[in-house]
């Protein structure tokens, strides 16, 4: 994938701090058929694993996320910034570098024991993806994958996901 | 689609405030079959009217839009709220009931005369939806069409954008 996927990655320098170099997937999101091998390429991945279902985290988790469950046809799991969810919840409290955050699963997203596949579009510190599957084992249910379309490989969120859930994170690109 | 959809939109009474009942559609994302009907649906009215673009307001947006976006083979637009977009953008402010909001768009998102069709997951006021119709414009965009998966027909969102865009805004249900 990395010939066709990285040219739709632009590097935006000092964002959103100084010092970062973001990756930004808009050029992917607006190149329907490289978006759709993006898609095909998870979805044949993961197929064989015995997903139940797909969890993605708000905002950019949801674009990829709605279409990896779109493609193995099973439900799709809204995970939420704290106060957007309306229905009972739990939430998870986790550290960011600068501050803190929270974010919210509906108790009835799952059945205990059904194995969810989580997904997001970038793997940094791992600090959000690990927050997403603490929840999901709280209601009892099964980590059973990580799907990201990019790693920063020089960040420990691989190492961390790995040791802390058992399953070796998928992704498409690394830098 | 009113006898399968709206089993599957919950009410949430008082939420997110007292005397707002709430419809939420985390029980349609969990339902991948009637998922994917709702979008052949808007994909089926939206096929022949040229669209050239899907765009979508974050988070809730970008589940259906860029669902129809990928049935439709068409580049995904995501508007964002202020801050996260990181490369160059214009920023599009608008009131709330209470207080103000802002959202953002990459300048490079389309070029002049792309026709949009804008989606969102809910119709109320409309103030979110034409304050990104505004942005398409700034831009020289075309705001092509409005899709929606439900109405708030006693909110005034319905007439708002057919006088301010000349569209009839297109939706599945309304309550």
């Amino acid at each position: 994938m990395d010939t066709i996927l990285k040219p739709l990655l632009r590097d935006v320098p000092d964002f959103p701090r100084p010092g970062i170099l973001f990756k930004d997937i808009t050029p992917l999101l607006a190149n329907p058929s490289v978006r759709q091998k993006v898609v095909d390429s998870i979805a044949l991945h993961f197929r064989s694993q015995q997903i139940e279902a797909v969890a993605a985290v708000e905002a950019r988790g949801f674009i990829f996320g709605t279409l990896i469950a779109q493609e193995l046809d099973l439900p799709f799991i809204p995970i939420r910034k704290a106060g957007k969810l309306p229905s009972k919840k739990i939430t998870e409290h986790y550290s960011l570098e600068y501050g803190d955050a929270a974010i919210e699963m509906h108790v009835d997203a799952l059945q205990p024991g059904t194995r969810v596949l989580l997904h997001d579009d970038l793997l940094a510190t791992g600090g959000t993806a690990s927050a997403a599957g603490n929840m999901i084992q709280k209601l009892r249910g099964i980590v059973a994958g990580y799907s990201f379309v990019i790693n920063l490989s020089f960040l420990p969120g691989n190492s961390l996901l790995k040791e802390k859930f058992g399953v070796e994170p998928h992704f498409l690109v690394s830098f």
